[in-house]
């Protein structure tokens, strides 16, 4: 086990689905010196209810963070209020789960406009570039300096992870695009792949690991009903995976099993 | 032989580079019924003084057009002219050639902004994008009509030939990386080809082959006075490949020889 969850973890879209659980799980697993940030466009509005109860429930464990990735300056704001929240301490996992899907439902391409393709490229890839590039004095502070008595022992201290989807291959979509064409979430989860091996290749220097996982498909919003996943065996799955990555998946893309998916 | 390179041909970015030498070899190796719409964003600028050589050179052969790819108005000018003087001919082949690279010159994380990601993809994605969408009807047409008597007889008679890049292959990221970081380029090329496999699946149906071309290393204004091959080398080599591609190769990468790149 290579990835300690513990000390400061950042996770996008927490309010509903994934996200939440992902913030619920690592709520009750890390330890008392950990905090979990957890990021909804609108943390007092009525669709971030789960996450404000669930902050309740862990008093003094989750930080809940307005963040609207399709607007630099609220990543900004965002990555300064833990920047101080932390003080010197870093930031030891950054999860990029946010993501939309236009247009909704999901339509073929005679529907498909401009505004979608660039709207979904803003919030899926611009967003969590950015977030890792204003994070990453964060990250590297969190690999450089003595982190919580939890992290001790383990060798990767700092790790983004890239929340991408199996419709991101290239190598199966001639599988996948008859039952979901999507063209510009799967163009953006296209390209966070790219991100995720160029921050790979980029952050190796600083012992950063970054890896790109696919949930599998899940009840959520998203993922519709018929989904085969609950979002807790997903996440489940996820953390177990996270939690045992090592140098050799910094730059792939791996299932909530472990499986490695082909580009 | 599967493709033949006859018909209504438009290429974007001709004024200059790979797109002039591409106008350049079309002009000279097409029969007589063929034609070519060679676009740029300034047709009568000085930066566009060598693609109005090549039109007088060839009187009837080539029509330049003014095409601006971040600008969906003009993309959807440009495709009414080139419906207009097709009449009920059909678009043969569509070469998404043109392509930008910021920041310029090429620069780290650190001095790559939110504006970069945003227009480059723009530019090099959500405008092939566009310009399939619009040009798809005169695609299809194509496929359906008699076709010009060079065209007869060939299996596959409508193409999207979209120019990629080797450093947009994740798998090759490693290699790569080091010595041409370009985030913004690179992941709007992965988007490119996620664009080109979706675009292969959905236009199988109507017989419309896409493939993704990488030119290789080629001495442009991007390519750089170092680079080993010509334009002239690098646009024979992709003629050939494009002239011989068949089913099997829609929804692929290929290099300027005709070999596989794993995405």
């Amino acid at each position: 086990m290579s990835v300690k969850l513990e000390g400061n973890i950042f996770v996008t879209g927490s309010n509903r689905g994934i996200g939440l659980e992902l913030v619920k799980q690592l709520a009750e697993t890390t330890g008392e010196e950990s905090h979990i940030y957890a990021c909804c466009r609108e943390p007092e509005g009525t669709r971030a209810e789960a996450l404000r109860n669930l902050t309740t429930r862990y008093p003094g464990k989750i930080t809940t963070i307005k963040l609207d990735l399709s607007d630099e300056e609220s990543i900004s704001t965002a990555v300064q209020a833990v920047s101080k929240q932390i003080e010197d301490g870093g930031l030891n996992l950054l999860i990029n789960n946010a993501a939309i899907n236009q247009p909704a439902p999901p339509a073929p391409l005679s529907a498909t406009r401009k505004k979608d393709m660039m709207e979904v490229y803003e919030v899926n890839v611009v967003g969590p570039f950015l977030l890792a590039k204003m994070f990453l004095p964060l990250l590297q502070r969190a690999t450089e300096r003595d982190t919580p008595e939890e992290c001790k022992g383990d060798k990767i201290r700092a790790a983004i992870i890239n929340i991408s989807t199996i419709i991101s291959s290239m190598e199966k979509c001639p599988e996948t695009f008859p039952m979901a064409q999507m063209y510009p979430y799967r163009a953006s989860k296209a390209a966070l792949n790219m991100l995720t091996c160029c921050q790979a290749e980029d952050f190796k220097k600083h012992n950063i690991l970054v890896t790109a996982l696919h949930p599998g498909w899940v009840q959520t919003e998203m993922g519709g009903e018929y989904a085969p996943l609950t979002t807790q065996e997903s996440v489940e799955g996820m953390l177990r995976v996270m939690s045992s990555l090592s140098k050799k998946d910094s730059g792939m893309l791996l299932d909530w099993k472990g499986n490695i998916i082909p580009w």
